[in-house]
């Protein structure tokens, strides 16, 4: 707002990081743009001229020049039109899954010099301006966890031919990349850890089995327990959270109060259902054995502390944001999915 | 890998886009250049006409003219040198806080058009660069949780002078805006709460006493406290882990058994006292009664669930994300502080 006129001061150039940091403009330029495999040790030495000089490049500049956006999304996407106001978004981001989620991905694009910029996509407008930002070159790419089993956001972004990854395998059978839980192994893992206590009726807690994830671990739940000759295994569906976990333990006990064993399909819900046998004077395992699923950090917070079929979400996560990293560089790719095997840890509970 | 040569077809315009979607051509620019103040409507009909038309404006040729990165950093850090294998940060994550703070400000940013990349700087050498990602504009600016008090970043950012804004104030004096709560409210709420109960022998769980948050919730307590003639508050430190409320309950059980009234820094503590306290056949709130902090997923999840003071962690999240904008856009801005209400939640515990 001032109209006073001074002569502007002689802006830092290029060649003056370069001479202040010691190094050639080349491996400025490759610091400043990002490029991969630069020695780590330069990076802090350029990083520190640039503040030293002050030298501001000019960014949009410097993306002509790349063709990079610098970024990839990770998207958090439903299938029905919600608003923001709606719960259901919040609720999974207060769940302990989604920054482990965050914290596998960055521990790979943090390293490759990209940024994470993190997008709800929970109605139909922002799943199209997303694919617009997309095939813009707003971002590279983008790292999915679809919510709901309508979602049309995988379908489109194969549509749009962007490169993407999805955590899960998708609702319907698309030609998309994914990481996934091998679930029949997981399945076994949870029925011998039952049988091994002795458990003569065992039970189920699933997860939503509208989605891939609640569907498979019960399928697979329920054929390990068929190969070891239990023909029958009620289940009560739950939503994730430890509430429902609550609500289906006490209609397991009226519905079926002989059951001795127990697998419920997330950490969550088990402890929550550890609570009602608790209050019902159920000893654990003593009574009721229980098997929870994903190794959260709900299942040290339970009492007693939980047994649990691990899921390594921050590995997976990590190798999502690999296999993205490959899509970028290899437009032309082949879909490749990623199973990883889970394993169990024992604690207290079974 | 292809030799053919084949004609390249002609590539979609702006005008084509103007065209399929009914509007001008300087509208479709506005929405493709995330002008504010447009439209929502119209933004769902210029996105749908982009996926239509194929049409792919240059990114870089937007930033040049915009000279904005469309982008703020939603920036965690840490005051030591910590590795990405540090469990601390990845620990934070997983609470569910941060997935209320990513809520509140994505509510204020989405609807602005701008992304929130995802930064941690567990390092120097990561807050060095971030530093100069910031002055040369990759983002418009920052929004900062900083996690320990000998964190370097919060005056980084001033001495840098970019838009920045931090949850909670700052450990040291620094003209930086900041939101926060109003911790004497939030304690004088804790004392009635305990006080309306006949509560005689009161006690306190802290949080982490070299944060500003956490000294400051418990120097408001004992405050509230001596104003209504309490001269003595047994003060136990916790780190806001369940597993740290279950320790500091157990010490508190030992060296003062004749507590009958419990404030705990936040509801992930509270819950695990609360476990604790049902080991010992102590009844809530008959023998104990705990008032928590936060009004998080865990105050639900307790047994019984937790009386608490609600810190509104999604409205301060979007206030922070409103002040930056505001100092984006008007860079010779006033720091400014925002200081939040507290309310009680009363459920079962007091």
């Amino acid at each position: 707002m001032s109209n006073d006129v001074t002569p502007a001061p002689r802006l830092p150039t290029l060649e003056d990081v370069a001479l202040a940091a010691g190094v050639s403009r080349a491996t400025v330029s490759r610091v400043i743009n990002n490029t991969r495999n630069v020695d780590p040790a330069l990076h802090t030495t350029v990083w520190e001229a640039v503040a030293a000089t002050g030298y501001v490049p000019n960014k949009a500049a410097r993306s002509l020049v790349t063709r990079r956006a610098g970024a990839v999304a990770l998207v958090i996407s439903e299938g029905e039109s919600r608003t923001a106001d709606d719960p259901f978004m919040g609720r999974f981001l207060g769940d302990p899954f989604f920054g482990r989620v965050v914290w596998g991905t960055l521990s790979v694009l943090s390293p490759a010099g990209l940024h994470l910029p993190l997008k709800l996509a929970g109605n139909d407008e922002s799943r199209t301006q997303l694919i617009g930002e997309l095939r813009q070159g707003h971002f590279d790419g983008a790292l999915v966890i679809s919510l709901h089993p309508q979602d049309t956001f995988p379908r489109q972004l194969t549509e749009a031919n962007v490169p993407s990854v999805l955590f899960g395998r998708p609702a319907e059978p698309l030609p998309i990349s994914y990481v996934d839980i091998d679930h029949a192994v997981a399945a076994r893992l949870a029925a011998d850890a039952l049988m091994q206590r002795g458990c003569r009726s065992i039970a189920t807690i699933s997860g939503s089995l509208d989605m891939p994830a609640g569907h498979d671990r019960l399928t697979a739940f329920r054929s390990a327990m068929a190969q070891r000759g239990y023909a029958y295994i009620p289940s009560i569906e739950g939503n994730y959270t430890q509430e429902s976990g609550e609500r289906a333990m006490e209609r397991l006990l009226v519905e079926h109060p002989e059951v001795d064993g127990l697998f419920v399909a997330n950490d969550l819900m088990a402890q929550g259902a550890l609570m009602v046998l608790r209050d019902h004077g159920k000893r654990v395992p003593g009574d009721v054995a229980v098997v929870g699923f994903d190794d959260s950090s709900a299942a040290l917070a339970s009492r007693p502390p939980l047994t649990t079929v691990r899921q390594p979400v921050e590995e997976m996560a990590a190798e999502m944001a690999r296999l993205l990293l490959a899509q970028i560089d290899a437009p032309e790719h082949r879909t490749t999915s990623v199973i990883f095997e889970p394993t169990l840890v024992a604690r207290q509970s079974a």
